[in-house]
C-alpha cells in the first residue's frame, strides 16, 4: 500500500516534464513508449523515429476534428497526407485496409515511408497491418487515444482485422517504430470506454503484478476521475507488465498467452453479441470473472480473492456477468473456434492466486459447465 | 568449364537417390529446400514439417488434374483440404487470397494448420501471404512447380499480391518450413515458362557466381531438353546462390537487392505490357540485356560481355530488347514507382563484371537515356 506517498517515486520518470519512457526489448525491433499529457502536439515526439520524407495520418471521424489539426502542426518539414476512415468494430476489415494501401500506392509512397495511426486500436490495429504489408514492411507510429490501446495495442506489435468468421484472425506481428501516448486525450473519451480500458489495467495486476492489484484497489477513484499523473502511472505500469511478457515470449508461444486472461470467454461473448455491441473491456471484465469464478471451483482463489475482483471492475462500472441469453453452448461452441484452442484443446488463463496466472489445458469439463451460464 | 565431369560431383549430392538439400539459413527461421525427380509424392517430403493435423493444399486449375492426387496421396494421416484457384497473374490479388480465409475460417483451421502451395509463383505468392496473415501466421510448405518459382521464390520468404497500381505491392516476409522441388514437374511446363524460368537461372551465375555462368554456356541444352540430372543441378546451384545472399540479408536493406537485376527494367515492361502479357522471366531477360548495355556505357562490361549474355539469352528463347512501342517516360515513369527507389532516388542493379553485381545510385542520365529506347 503506498497511501501518502508521491507517485512519481513509486515508479521513477522525469520530475520536470513528467514525461515516461519506456522501452520495449525486442532485439532490433526494439521501440520507446513516451507516456505524458501534452507530447502528441510535441515535433520531439515524433522527429527521431521517421526515417523517410513522407508520412501518411491515419485516423477516423470521431479522433480527426479532435486531434489531427494538433498532430499535423508537429509534423511540419514533412510531407504529410492524412486519411480519415469510417469510426467503429464493424469496420475493422480488409476492405478498409484496401482504402489505406489505395492511397499509398495512388500517392507513390515507397518503402521509407512512415504511417501514424492516430485513434483507438482499431485505427492502430489496421494502420499497423497496412504498414506490415505495404510493400512487405513500412515503418508505422501510434498514437493511442483510448485507454484501452494505451495499455494494450501498444505493446505486443499485434496488428490485424477482423473476419465475419472471428476476430483479429487475419493479421501480422509488426511493431511499432514508437509509440505516444498523450494523457490528455482521455479527457475526450467516453465514459464507458474509459472503463473497458481499465479492465485491461486491472488484469496487468492479475496475471503478474499484485503490488499493482492493491495500488490500483487504493487509486481506482483518481483514475475514473482521469487525473493525469495517476494515468501516467497506471498507463506506465501496464505498459511495463505487458512488455515484459512480450520481449520474454514475442510470438506467443509460452508466457504471452496469460495476457489473454478472461479473453477466450471474452471474445465468445463478443462474437455472441456482435462486434461492437459489447466494447472489449467490458466482455474482458466479464470474462475474467469466469476466469476467476473457475480459478475458485479448481481451488486457487478464495472467495474473498474473487471478491474483491468483482469490487474493484463493480467500481468501474463494468459488468461482471455474461449477457442475458448466452447458454452454456454458445460459449463452448465460439471458444473452441478461439486462437489459443491448439488442435482441438482448450486452453485457457486461470489465476493460481491474485498476481499470478497460469495457462491451463485438461479443463475439468464439470467445473468448466459450472462456470458457464446455465442452458437457456 | 566441367567438360567430361559428372555433374554430381561438382556440386555433391547423395549419389543414390539424386536428392540434394539445402539449408536456407535463417537462425530460427532455417527451412530445407529438397530438389529431385519424383519427391512430390513422397511421404517423407512432408512428414517432418507438418505440426498440426490439419493440412490445406492450395493450388490452382491448371496445376490440380496433373499432381494434386499425387500430392495428396502422400498426406495420409492428415486432415487434408483441398482448394484450387484460377490460374493466372491477374487473380493474384487479395481477393483471391480471401477465399484462402474464407475456407481456412469455415473449416475452423486453427494455428497449427499447414498450408501446402502446389503451383508456380502466383500459387506460392498468395499461399505463402495468406500463411502470413492468419491468424497472424501458420505454417507453410512450398511445392513449387515452375523452373521460376523453384529458383526464386522458393527461397527468400516474399509473399504477397499485386494491386491495379503496382505488382507484389501488398504482402509479407514469411518463411516457408520446407520447400519441396520435384524436377519432374517441369516435363509438363510450357516451353516458355521454361525459358523464363532459364533466364533467373542466368541471372544468378551473372550477379555472383561466374563459374555457374560458364557452366551454364557449356550446358543450357541439356537443361532446355529438360534432363533431370542437369535439372536438379541447375536448380540447386541457383537456389544456393539465393540462400546465401538471402542469408546476408533477409530484409533487403543492402546485398539482397542485387538479385534484381534486370527486374527494375523488367517490372517497368510488365507494367506497362499489363502483367501476364509478358511472362515475368522474359521481362527479366530484356531488362537484364538493358542493364548489361547501361554497365558496357559505364566501361564496366565489353562489348563481348555482352554479347556472351545476349548469346545465352537467345538461345533461350528468351526476348532480348524491350517491347516495341515503349518509350523511355514510359520507362521511367514505372521505374520510379518501383520498390528499389528510395526517397526518389532511382537505384538500379548493374554488372562490374560477368559474376558481380552492383547497386548503384546517381546514375548518369544521359546514360540511361541512351540504354532506354527511343521516343516513339
Amino acid at each position: 500500500m503506498y497511501f501518502g506517498q508521491p507517485i512519481n517515486k513509486l515508479f521513477g520518470g522525469d520530475p520536470i516534464t513528467g514525461m515516461k519512457k519506456l522501452s520495449v526489448d525486442l532485439g532490433d525491433r526494439s521501440y520507446p513508449i513516451y507516456i505524458a499529457p501534452g507530447i502528441l502536439s510535441d515535433p520531439a515526439s515524433y522527429l527521431p523515429h521517421i526515417k523517410g520524407s513522407q508520412v501518411l495520418v491515419i485516423t477516423n471521424q470521431t479522433i480527426a476534428p479532435l486531434y489531427l489539426k494538433q498532430l499535423c502542426s508537429a509534423l511540419a518539414g514533412f510531407s504529410v497526407s492524412t486519411l480519415i476512415l469510417p469510426d467503429g468494430e464493424e469496420h475493422k476489415n480488409i476492405e478498409t485496409v484496401q482504402q489505406i494501401f489505395d492511397r499509398l500506392l495512388k500517392d507513390k509512397y515507397n518503402r521509407t515511408a512512415t504511417l501514424i495511426a492516430l485513434g483507438g486500436g482499431v485505427t492502430g490495429d489496421m494502420t499497423g497491418f497496412a504498414a506490415a504489408c505495404y510493400q512487405r514492411g513500412v515503418a508505422f507510429i501510434q498514437v493511442p487515444t483510448t485507454l484501452l490501446s494505451q495499455v494494450d495495442s501498444s505493446v505486443g506489435g499485434k496488428t490485424g482485422v477482423n473476419h465475419p468468421l472471428g476476430k483479429n484472425m487475419i493479421g501480422a506481428f509488426h511493431q511499432p517504430n514508437a509509440v505516444i501516448i498523450d494523457t490528455e486525450t482521455l479527457t475526450t473519451l467516453p465514459e464507458k470506454e474509459l472503463s473497458a480500458g481499465l479492465a485491461e489495467v486491472i488484469k496487468y495486476g492479475l496475471i503478474r503484478d499484485p503490488e499493482f492489484f492493491e495500488w490500483l484497489e487504493d487509486n481506482i477513484n483518481h483514475l475514473l476521475e482521469r487525473d493525469n499523473e495517476y494515468l501516467v502511472e497506471a498507463i506506465f505500469r501496464s505498459c511495463k507488465n505487458k512488455a515484459e511478457v512480450v520481449a520474454e515470449d514475442e510470438f506467443e508461444s509460452g508466457v504471452r498467452a496469460t495476457l489473454n486472461l478472461g479473453h477466450t470467454f471474452g471474445h465468445a461473448i463478443e462474437a455472441c453479441q456482435g462486434y461492437g455491441n459489447w466494447l472489449h473491456g467490458e466482455a474482458v471484465s466479464a470474462g475474467t470473472m469466469m476466469a476467476a469464478d473457475l480459478s475458485r471451483r479448481m481451488g486457487w482463489l478464495s472467495d474473498d480473492d474473487v471478491g474483491r475482483i468483482m469490487n474493484l471492475f463493480e467500481k468501474c462500472r463494468l459488468p461482471t456477468r455474461p449477457p442475458i441469453g448466452m447458454g452454456p453452448d454458445d460459449f463452448l461452441q465460439k471458444m473452441m473456434l478461439d486462437k489459443k484452442v491448439l488442435d482441438g484443446n482448450l486452453r485457457l488463463v486461470l489465476l493460481k492466486s491474485l498476481g499470478e496466472a497460469r495457462v491451463c489445458v485438461d479443463i475439468d469439463p464439470v467445473l468448466l459447465r459450472e462456470t458457464l451460464p446455465p442452458p437457456n
